[in-house]
């Protein structure tokens, strides 16, 4: 049963990508022996965190205590909520886990190990806790080989140190191939040297978590490690095409718009789909190739080469030619749809309530069916 | 009967501050004798819509036709929709019109005019359609001098036409209140000579539209115009305070996080306000003083001089100070409260769906109450 377009924008899933991308990882992790923790906050939906676990539930990752409600209510019952913990949160975790959840939490501080220490003793509750490492120098974390610290957060965690964990957010400003290899070995040795500091201190130390989607498509090697995080690779974007993560067809994620007018003089068009539908993110801009706000595909997905969004306000996008030529009113008059590439796959999806799944066309975007999504706290 | 501090990320909205900035434009659009329609796609919440009119409902612009709806069912009855129309969007407004809704629609293009002229004729409805016209070289609108285009799509209108519309975009980038002044008083002229071109032409122009918050705070006439549009005033942010057009301290609007960890060799804090909840907007960046990803007040709203947030990821918040001062463990212990004032208020109010709002406290932040807002389309 097909069904009519909606109203522009719209957002748009390619369930046969999801599929492909799903996959592609799961494989690669099953051939290195290694457990996927996919992040479902990329998509915030059910159906796309069931397809990372070939059809089943399994262990994800968490951005926020909302998306660990939901899913831990859908069957997934073993979390990881990889934001440093704030004390604020500590009695909603306390209570998921009360509930059967296996909620796992993390901190890089001493004060916050301190205070998860003593209210786990106030309130005769466990919350295990991963220590956050710093392999990249990219954001939170200890220094790997700051061994005083790791064994001070661990004893202040009293008896909740349950492991380590990583992100090797710098892989997303990598070059080459090459680069990305090399950090994630940066991030593999990084993590397992601060695994085995708190083994040598006598603290446990059965997590070892690691991932971004750049590092674990490329790592060469896996041991010490428990798990792989990632997140964005399940509908990949323009970022990661950049990366040679993927390739642009791989992308299963895109903003379907109206052309409203045109800018004559510049050769512009106007859409109605601004930074309110596309995000605002330039994750691009550092990279070999500025994507700008986007790419630009046609009804059926192809994309139209050389053609960005180049401009946002909140509900208008201007689309240019990358060198200038004329975008006319005879090849895109008003009232043609038009599909744009996200940047970043989690910043784009997170504008929607839902993902209108598209069907195989050749010509045109056909639609059958929806999935939800959520935002918030 | 105050409500318990809610997890962080939330959004904070100060009600003395939103009456403030009501009663400033609405006395002085009073005063000018021009109505005011507000744009309440900045707050997308009905009681909010509500004290831009001193309690009672009036006139409104919106973004989107979902914004109609939700006004229209709640006795904001006469909308312009703001965005260039596309013809897959006639049905819905055709429908509103039928409901009772006094919805007006806008265009710049030749074709959308011939469309809506045609879609009327098919359908024996009347869509009442604005031009817009380009005061500013900003974004869209058919050029004030350009008789010729002007008069063809107010003929091809066939009965539509209802008047003019433009928005002076360009005031955002003014460097001075001189400058802005004048973007105003070119606003103002363009728009009526584009209205008495069509008069000339024996085509009706009723309504004369025009309107950004920096031209509506300091136009020095409103000759020929018929009612002035204004959004972000509501709130106010940093982007207007780097405008001049008001202080940092009639911003209405902050996002409420956590200190939840340090980056000590840096002398940074680490929050749970990221992008996801504060947006991406960079509305600063070309400013005399960019603001980075916002500013920080302490929790009493109370803004610390030169603390900011230097970074964001999807739920990291990266503070800095401006000249590189350690922003320490002491100071700024793990579960410390800190608010964040937006760079661009509409951008940051999406990323929530309620507004907790703020009563009166010196010392911290007490909330009473929330209202709710909504997005997508």
């Amino acid at each position: 049963m097909l069904t009519p377009l909606p109203e522009t924008p719209f957002l748009v899933l390619n369930t046969s990508k999801v599929q492909y991308n799903a996959t592609r990882m799961a494989d690669r992790l099953r051939a290195a022996k290694v457990q996927l923790r996919p992040h479902v906050k990329t998509a915030k939906s059910l159906e796309v965190a069931r397809v990372c676990h070939g059809g089943q539930t399994g262990p994800i990752t968490v951005s926020t205590l909302k998306e660990a409600e939901f899913f831990a209510a859908n069957g997934f019952t073993d979390i990881l909520y990889a934001v440093g913990i704030a004390p604020n949160k500590f009695a909603h975790v306390a209570r998921l886990r009360d509930e059967g959840v296996s909620l796992t939490i993390i901190t890089d501080s001493l004060q916050a190990a301190h205070a998860i220490g003593h209210y786990c003793r106030d309130h005769a509750v466990h919350l295990p806790t991963l220590i956050e490492i710093d392999t990249d120098g990219h954001r939170a974390g200890v220094k790997p080989n700051d061994a005083d610290t790791l064994r001070a957060i661990g004893q202040a965690l009293d008896g909740n140190l349950h492991g380590v964990m990583t992100h090797a957010g710098a892989s997303y400003e990598c070059r080459s191939v090459a680069q990305i290899e090399a950090i994630a070995e940066q991030e593999r040795s990084g993590i397992v040297l601060a695994a085995n500091t708190l083994r040598g201190a006598g603290l446990p130390c059965a997590m070892v978590s690691l991932g971004s989607t750049p590092t674990a498509i490329f790592a060469r090697s896996y041991a010490g490690i428990t798990e792989v995080r990632a997140g964005v690779y399940i509908f990949q974007d323009l970022v990661m095409a950049g990366l040679g993560v993927c390739a642009t067809t791989d992308i299963a994620l895109s903003v379907a718009c109206t052309v409203i007018g045109h800018r004559k003089d510049k050769g512009w068009l106007i859409t109605d789909a601004g930074w309110m539908a596309l995000s605002r993110d330039r994750g691009t801009a550092t990279q070999a190739q500025d994507q700008a706000y986007g790419l630009v595909a046609d009804e059926a997905g192809t994309i139209l080469k050389d053609v960005l969004v180049s401009q946002v306000n909140q509900e208008h996008g201007v689309i240019a030619h990358r060198h200038g030529i004329e975008l006319n009113e005879k090849d895109f008059p008003v009232g043609k749809l038009l599909r744009i590439l996200p940047n970043h796959a989690c910043a784009t999806a997170a504008q929607f309530d839902r993902y209108h799944l598209e069907t195989q066309d050749q010509s045109k975007l056909t639609l059958q069916g929806e999935w939800q999504r959520f935002s918030g706290w």
